[in-house]
């Protein structure tokens, strides 16, 4: 068997929406018969990461396990949603190539939305010590954020809806055969 | 979709066979049409597990990281075939909670060979550093290996061959129907 599953990468600011719509795109690609596997911070950070800070080196190391467990996942059939910051142009080309390796799409998706409505919003209430110089290396405040110069998608999460964004997915998808019609 | 795949884990001394009985038993279940995934230390090292030394605490988070992604897998339908040396039962036994917690089975096979036999093999030439001292930690000569008290099954490859051994492993499987009768 190995007819491979598909990835869609979030990629965003923290509090852009990232996870939020990995949660309900998940949910509509279950109701679709598919398997589903969501990945991010919450999920990883107490066994896969728990070892790794916020400072370049460890980024590119925890993007880099993240990318070890997607390519197998997707490997064998897995529709993987992967929701992180990770920040950096050159890890997410990486991990595109290494999907890709495994004859599974990859679709990059740019969450986005501006720091000050990520802060507006400061869902962990993270912004305002990254503001006050209580957290270093803070991505769009003290550590550089790379935008995809061309993912596949891009969810303004400031002017969309959690579900006008997914069923731009959805339909991304259909469009490019990677899930059938529903 | 959420039929789980089941983990064969092989633990055992380096050298005693786990990886050649992961690939003869992949190439088998292969032939089933089942979706299979081997891991060991030359599939984890280049990425998931590169920080990693042989100490203590760096042999747990091998095994920590290993046990994530064999979780995933093992949940998404894939035989996940481990071999490391994995000497501790405590770690193994997580890895088998955690297995079991996506209702897949857990099959432990103690890969039964004593230092004399692994060291006579010397697949890689490293029991002659050990005895030298040129290695530390290593398993079975200058680290401790924790034999499995009641593993599923027992290869005892200094007396039966590889076909030997994964057919033992294979009508086990049937047995319990983990996979189907051939």
């Amino acid at each position: 068997m190995n007819d491979p599953g598909f990835v869609v990468w979030f990629t965003g600011l923290s509090g852009s929406g990232k996870t939020t719509l990995g949660v309900v795109l998940e949910k509509e690609l279950l109701k679709r018969n598919l398997r589903v596997q969501r990945l991010d911070g919450d999920i990883v950070r107490k066994s896969l990461t728990k070892d790794l800070g916020f400072s370049e080196e460890d980024r590119k190391k925890n993007i880099e396990r993240i990318t070890f467990v997607t390519r197998l996942l997707a490997k064998h059939g897995v529709a993987t949603l992967v929701s992180f910051i990770s920040p950096y142009i050159s890890v997410r080309d990486n991990a595109r190539k290494e999907v890709n390796e495994e004859s599974a799409k990859f679709v990059e998706v740019f969450v986005k939305a501006s720091v000050e409505e990520c802060a507006r919003r400061d869902v962990k209430g993270l912004y305002e010590k990254a503001f006050a110089g209580e957290i270093k290396n803070f991505t769009g405040v003290s550590h550089p954020y790379e935008e995809p110069p061309k993912s596949e998608l891009v969810c303004d999460t400031e002017n969309e809806t959690v579900e006008e964004s997914v069923l731009i997915i959805l339909e991304y998808l259909e469009k490019e055969k990677i899930i059938p019609k529903s």
